[in-house]
């Protein structure tokens, strides 16, 4: 029964302050984590996570990355352009170094902290941005429709160094194993982009065809489930299996409306388990140390500097405006910086330690909650002239506009 | 990692033994429940029963009867009419005492175990019956109405039952409890029916308006696990308050697409955790012991003849024949049944036993899906003549107009 009550408490919790956030215009998802913060043993202690808080938790980002997953066509990523993978890539590269360079040479924290601070500052948070954007009619717009191509690229691009950055903590470094994790994870992506999802698109018709209730949705679960499995075997992490099956699936299911509809369930249901057991995981005592507070403060203004910085840098000859645009809409940082800290926080290390410490996880999440706060406005800003010249219309009915990932994430 | 592959295996497993008995035109939960005894700790051994299966498969219960709510709307439950109620009543009185005084009086077993092979004879398991009836055109025959009306109700009696049994089992018979636990079921039960069900109608619009995301859905979420806790709490099981959500829900959400695709979704993900999760805990070796083959054969006898009298009872005044098929409509018997075997096979007696063995959990197993197979052929023998007189169509073309629950089950 306490089992059940718990459940009960995260989803309530969850659920009302992301209520509260919605009417404060904020992201849901910072209400949830702060739910987790609320009621976890920090605070409330109404709830304590557990083997059963963190198995449902595993299968909440496992369904998150998977629905990410369902709305990254391979198809559409090709088109996306030149502008779009070089803003991504320099996107991707100026954080890790700077990460990297911060926690290894000016905090002198170890090889492996280090990595997973580079690695939580890779990922846009696309679903951030885009609803501002969306919110100001601008979603098709020259420079958003960069962002967001840039942003589910840097996706695929930090669960890609999560998979090296895991292979060389728990094996330490191996330039064999790392090049082979590598190979693997970058061969496996475009098997699956290019010949998987070509496949799957072919004998959609044959499964629609079995016996068994939602043969679309079942056999969904299913490649989810294997892919996942298969990627801890390879050794990088569950997620960038479930990711894949869903990009896989993507085209597949374009259409179908019942698989998007069942996938939701699952994800709505479980994905606040995620949330709330981040939240809960987050000792607030280590913000009584003012170093701990300075270095989130630091590692948050790097995350957004570097981004603008980098994204800029891939934007430069669309102009300085255009290049600010798109630099502080690839600067909300979300769920993939979230999940890195989160494995970084449980991954057990080669010389047999935590990959990162409760500080580091808290300043990770901290700087993850705090671009995403800090972003929005200004992007209403930049992108004040274009939102004017259009006639803008006001956020609440941004709801329609919006593909469900979205709407879902942001 | 072990933690996915289980659950890979058991969807997999499940979902193939499913479709190869769809494809038998057998029903696919059976298919479900042996695919737990195929990868079990008595057979292939490839997933164990742990905490982290026995938390899902909770879940896919709670689920279950919570679909199975959503698909029971008080309103149409008042008009099935007289005739119903009285078929219903019949055929739980007779099969409970039936079943109670076999293992009391001739097996010489204890009242707990008694009272819980009668429980578990109790509940029809309406969706064997509605797709065999659906697949000859018959679904609104006036018999398969009569059938199908009592079979809620007696889904709800059996509920009742479960919970006196639990309560007797756990504090021993004291009648002033007793009293307590029947009065406060069936008082929440028409509350929740009469009520509930009223004023959820009334508020859904507002819930509607929330701003999260899917707010329908997650309060139904809310609403299963509250009224679940709050079973517990007042010592009923906690799938009736499950049960109780879905069907103060049925009415509001009768024509909320999302919510059924999304419930369903998540009933998809789960269900098969629970059937699996059965058969894993079926021990084969007890069926070497002749003596629990023939209470097997006994109880399964029992549990055909107790409803064929029962229900053809209530039915007499009809004639002969429609009482027959009235009686052989509500004998399979399914979820119910195994879940009350399920609830005694864990639940830890005010003695400090187990309520049931797992040889007298084998047998109600055994009985559950007999049951399910036997039935069908007759019913297509008893409803030939209308059958013929409609023009049956093929079973296959049952699909669409069977409402989403039955096709599910069954």
């Amino acid at each position: 029964m306490e089992i059940l009550l718990d459940l009960f408490f995260i989803i309530v919790f969850a659920k009302l302050l992301a209520e509260i956030f919605e009417r404060l215009r904020q992201p849901a998802v910072i209400g949830e984590i702060l739910a987790g913060v609320l009621i976890g043993p920090y605070l409330l202690g109404l709830v304590a996570p557990s083997d059963i808080t963190g198995l449902l938790a595993q299968l909440g980002v496992i369904f998150l990355l998977f629905t990410v997953g369902l709305e990254t066509k391979p198809q559409a990523i090709l088109r996306v352009g030149k502008k779009a993978f070089l803003v991504a890539a320099l996107g991707v590269i100026v954080p890790f170094a700077a990460g990297y360079a911060l926690q290894r040479f000016i905090v002198g924290g170890n090889n492996v902290e280090a990595m997973f601070l580079g690695a939580a500052l890779v990922a846009t948070s696309v679903g951030i941005t885009a609803r501002v954007l969306a919110g100001l009619g601008l979603l098709d717009a020259p420079t958003a429709r960069i962002i967001l191509g840039a942003a589910v690229i840097d996706d695929i691009l930090g669960l890609l160094i999560l998979a090296v950055v895991k292979s060389v903590s728990t094996t330490g470094i191996d330039y064999l194993n790392l090049l082979l994790t590598a190979g693997l994870s970058v061969g496996f992506t475009i098997f699956v982009a290019l010949i998987g999802a070509a496949a799957l698109t072919r004998i959609a018709p044959r499964i629609q065809r079995l016996r068994i209730g939602e043969p679309f949705f079942i056999f969904g679960l299913i490649l989810c489930f294997a892919l996942s499995v298969a990627a801890e075997v390879v050794g990088v992490a569950a997620i960038i299996g479930a990711f894949l099956a869903g990009m896989a699936l993507a085209e597949a299911a374009e259409d179908n409306h019942e698989l998007h509809g069942q996938t939701r369930g699952v994800t709505e249901f479980l994905v606040p388990f995620f949330l709330v057991n981040i939240g809960m995981q987050l000792n607030l005592e280590i913000f009584r140390d003012v170093s701990v507070v300075l270095m989130a403060l630091v590692v948050t203004l790097i995350a957004i500097l570097t981004k603008l910085v980098g994204c800029g840098l891939g934007a430069l000859d669309l102009g300085w405006r255009r290049a600010a645009q798109i630099g502080v809409g690839m600067a909300p940082r979300g769920e993939v910086g979230i999940v890195v800290a989160q494995i970084g926080l449980t991954l057990v290390t080669f010389e047999g330690t935590r990959a990162i410490d409760d500080r580091l996880f808290g300043v990770i999440l901290f700087m993850a909650v705090a671009t995403t706060l800090i972003a929005p406005p200004f992007i209403k800003i930049l992108f004040a002239d274009e939102a004017a010249a259009r006639g803008k219309i006001g956020a609440d009915d941004a709801g329609g506009i919006l593909p469900d990932k979205l709407s879902n994430i942001g």
